[in-house]
């Protein structure tokens, strides 16, 4: 058994298909003088047949998975006119007298070295898009037939060294059970898009493979936990196809919940919405009972492109998620960038501590130029649906009247324009700076509604960055510090009468159910995958239980404590409901 | 006028002496093979000679100065013991048989290079201990002598292009009037011990001259607003003749303050404690009228060593600092390190947002062999005065518990050797995480007082990292949410009867007086410079019609509001109290 990373749900079985790694035999020879205007021509060719090639592929991915996903060919196309990779290529030809497919063997192998020393995930990422798109572009300088799967009807798990988008692209999910590959991170587009077709994944099992995988070689993968077997015995086998088995049951029972009401047994209700950062995961959503969108992340509309995004592109997404919603809330984040999201075309400033640096509604407000095009396609939309609009990082009532004053702006020039829009669109914030929290009450003055992002502020109430390996274990959703702030912003809410929603991850978590219900929060929003476990626990979760256990629970003093009275509540009523598995 | 960076304040007004660059003419011939073992002993030779003169400092500095300070010497005679460096110097020598001179200068280059490249101010700052030590050894292989200042005894500013602590341990404060530099930054080595020397010191201000300032001109400096006037006309001599003279009757005045006691018109005590990084602080603070040390900030007993303090070191300085305050109370906070704050011999993990890192209690906490040294020196010298314990950084009751074990272990160990220390020794808590803050009630019961920490509470729940420029316009202590949190805290300890302190910058703003008075904070802690202006403006606040104000403020929504009230507020007192000077 090995240990690699769970990059996309999913258990399956069956033999492996091993791809072999782009490999090319170049020509050794120096060009001659009279000959480099050829190599000019051969590598603009080149470039030429690439651009068509990722074209093909950016329109066949917006017609299958989404218009949003297939920005990531544009920044391949973007990389294929880049000046700095082909200048070191012409360089090469130029300088070196090398032949046009070595120059970009060497350039790829440059930059790629180059990115890879950084240490830095993102720069890794943008490594793998470099190679992806220099080797099309070998592909066609040396003739090269791309490397083709197994046409057999067969279904296998494809093992490959390190996955691309265009290697994904390709893939028939009814043929592919699976993927293994040798490197690669959970957070790149690969795993992205694999989560969105649903294919099992494990990443990074490189240096833990005693040999090598081969082609035939029966696999196991569980892409949920990150575990690879290679040719188990008969007895995990059996425990396996059991376990997938129960999986596709446990699923499909969970599926029929889909349109039971979202209702507690003592009545009360909990509106259960989804999380999406694209309109093709509003399928996904609608199908497990999604009942709204909570949080629309509007960064990845932003993100893997050459450029800022249009109104009239961001415009055509909204407008389509409203549309599929038929009157169902829309929830529209403003653009959350900064932190750890980055944009290829944008270069934000380098930061020390960039969690407490320059993102979200501070970039917003400082290219008001660029906030009142996403309003104004916000406001566009919402003629089209029940949309509404959230500011992202919000620590004071000014940060709150100056968006709102940008957002007047929109207004008056659509007004002015003639343009149909919601003119009571509701806006609302996110409750996710300690700051926001302290002058809860005075921001409820200023808003339709709250949404507590947990994520942040747990990490910023308790001074941890989760995603510091060293002190990862001080990021405690169920802290009591956290408890009292959820609390604290309930409270003023309620004496504003305005409405709290819920939309970090402890969302997600079952045992958090109780806090939920006992605080009398309106609505969480979950990750289409997170929305039926979350309701099953819903449904047999009594609201006044709940309340009586907070009570308890606000006299405990420690994180471990106040966790395991909630996992023993949850575990009672797992058993009261006659289901004895623990969690779900 | 030209705007540098105010290093240490004060104003001087004499004529320039510039300091000439260490130039060296080196040797240009090659090595004979024959002749490298001579090289490498006329190296060794350098390299002891330049020991020997380092150790010579380091003594001065200790008698002079303290000890603490001098450790920047023990991290200069670090470099003349580093592998990398010598092996670098070495290798220039035995490879490209070159002059050892040479190979020095080549060295320096590539390592400050190297570091300045690197655009971080810690590796800036590595970089100029390197060139400092690394001139000193060229200077003994050169034979070359030691550039002198003037001798005869008139006054005057110096002016260099970066000053090292080399130069400035030999300079005279009675001669040196103050001192401008080309380059370098208000937080390196050199900026600290001018501010301990009390001589103005103005940086950075290379790319503003004009032209090079020259031996004899006239200049004026103000290190406080950080300006240099090159030959100013009469008025301008005139003005700042009359500034530098307000400056020192002020501080006069304020000087007689010193023994008036802490109280309000009305009747009301607030304690005025100082903030130190060493035991010769003391001297300015007790003169100053400083009713204890509220932080004792012992990492930079940690800091430009070249290895951990032992406890017997530690054990010393605190020995010292507690019979100097010969029975005020001296708050000891155990080592803070992490966050801006690295330690040349011990690699802390690179961070991605080292604020929200692994620092303070939770580096002690990971390594309790070096906490339970510190704490075991610490509680040796409670015999001795009256000492108490501070953590920093808590976020939790399980954090305090923690540190509190390996005190009683720390005690039990002493217990057991015989050695006395004084067992009711009280520990008290920082509160600077906003999981603190919510949690004040329950962290009220494990601890004997708690310190507000202002500087890094309010970044953490505005979310708002002040050393970044882009947004360091949202660092706002007067922020709504930051007197809620100060509030809840005075609150939360007022139930379980202990007592509030701050230590925070806020602390020293006088505008924030009414907050202290009004909220009923116990004690202030401050910086040397900083409690006789408090002080002053304590001595004619009332009590009663600041808590009238915090009522009034806390009605209010924005941190503007709050400032423009804080200062309506100041201005009226002082008015009242006949001094018609804005501010202090």
């Amino acid at each position: 058994m090995i240990q690699g990373l769970g990059a996309s749900e999913g258990i399956a079985i069956g033999k492996a298909f091993v791809l072999p790694n782009w490999e090319w035999e170049l020509p050794e020879h120096k060009v001659g003088v009279g000959d480099l205007a050829l190599e000019f021509d051969r590598l603009y060719e080149g470039i030429k047949r690439s651009k068509t090639e990722i074209q093909e592929m950016k329109t066949e991915m917006d017609e299958t998975v989404g218009s949003e996903e297939s920005g990531i060919f544009e920044a391949h196309l973007a990389i294929l006119d880049d000046p700095v990779f082909m200048n070191e290529i012409k360089g090469i030809i130029q300088r070196q007298y090398k032949a046009a497919e070595v120059a970009v063997k060497e350039a790829i192998d440059h930059f790629v070295t180059m990115f890879d020393l950084l240490d830095d995930e993102y720069m890794k990422e943008r490594a793998l898009d470099i190679k992806d798109v220099g080797n099309r572009l070998l592909k066609h300088l040396l003739g090269a037939p791309e490397i083709m799967l197994p046409s057999d009807t067969q279904p296998f798990i494809l093992v490959v060294r390190e996955l691309t988008p265009s290697q994904l692209i390709h893939l028939k999910p009814d043929v592919v059970l699976g993927i293994v590959t040798m490197v690669g991170s959970p957070s790149s587009h690969s795993a992205i898009m694999a989560r969105a077709f649903g294919i099992p994944l494990v990443m990074g099992v490189e240096n833990k493979l005693q040999e090598p995988i081969e082609t035939g070689d029966l696999l196991i993968i569980d892409g949920g936990a990150g575990l690879l077997h290679v040719e188990p015995n008969a007895e995990t086998i059996m425990r396996y196809s059991e376990m997938r088995k129960r999986h596709l049951e446990s699923r499909a029972r969970l599926q029929q919940l889909a349109q039971v009401p979202s209702v507690t047994p003592d009545g009360e209700t909990l509106e259960l919405a989804a999380n999406i950062s694209s309109v093709k995961e509003l399928d996904a959503a609608l199908g497990s009972g999604a009942q709204g969108v909570g949080l629309f992340r509007t960064e990845f509309l932003y993100m893997d492109r050459s450029r800022f995004p249009t109104e009239e592109e961001q415009y055509e997404v909204y407008r389509m998620a409203a549309e599929k919603l038929q009157g169902k809330p829309l929830i529209i984040r403003t653009l959350d960038i900064g932190g750890d999201k980055q944009l290829d075309y944008h270069e934000l400033p380098e930061e020390e501590n960039p969690f407490l640096g320059f993102r979200a509604i501070r970039f917003s407000l400082s290219r008001k130029d660029l906030f009142k095009v996403q309003l104004r396609a916000i406001l566009r939309a919402s003629a089209y649906g029940n949309v509404q609009i959230m500011y992202p990082l919000i620590a004071s009532v000014e940060e709150v009247r100056e968006a709102n004053g940008v957002l007047a702006e929109a207004m008056g020039e659509l007004e002015a324009e003639g343009v149909p829009f919601r003119k009571d669109v509701p806006t609302g914030i996110m409750i996710e700076v300690p700051a926001a929290v302290a002058v809860a009450e005075l921001l409820a003055e200023e808003v339709a509604f709250f949404s507590i992002g947990t994520n942040d502020l747990v990490q910023f109430t308790l001074a941890v960055d989760r995603m510091n390996e060293q002190i990862s274990y001080l990021y405690e959703p169920y802290h009591p510090a956290v408890l009292r702030m959820l609390r604290a912003v309930v409270q003023a809410a309620k004496r504003r009468g305005i409405q709290v929603n819920v939309c970090g991850e402890l969302a997600g978590d079952v045992r958090a159910m109780p806090i939920w219900l006992g605080l009398g929060i309106h609505e969480l929003s979950l990750s289409a995958q997170a929305i039926l476990p979350v309701k099953e626990t819903m449904l047999r979760t009594y609201a006044r239980e709940s309340r009586a256990l907070m009570e308890e629970i606000f006299k405990l003093r420690t994180a471990k404590e106040i966790r395991d009275r909630l996992e023993r509540f949850h575990a009672e009523a797992t058993l009261a409901a006659g289901n004895v598995r623990p969690g779900v």
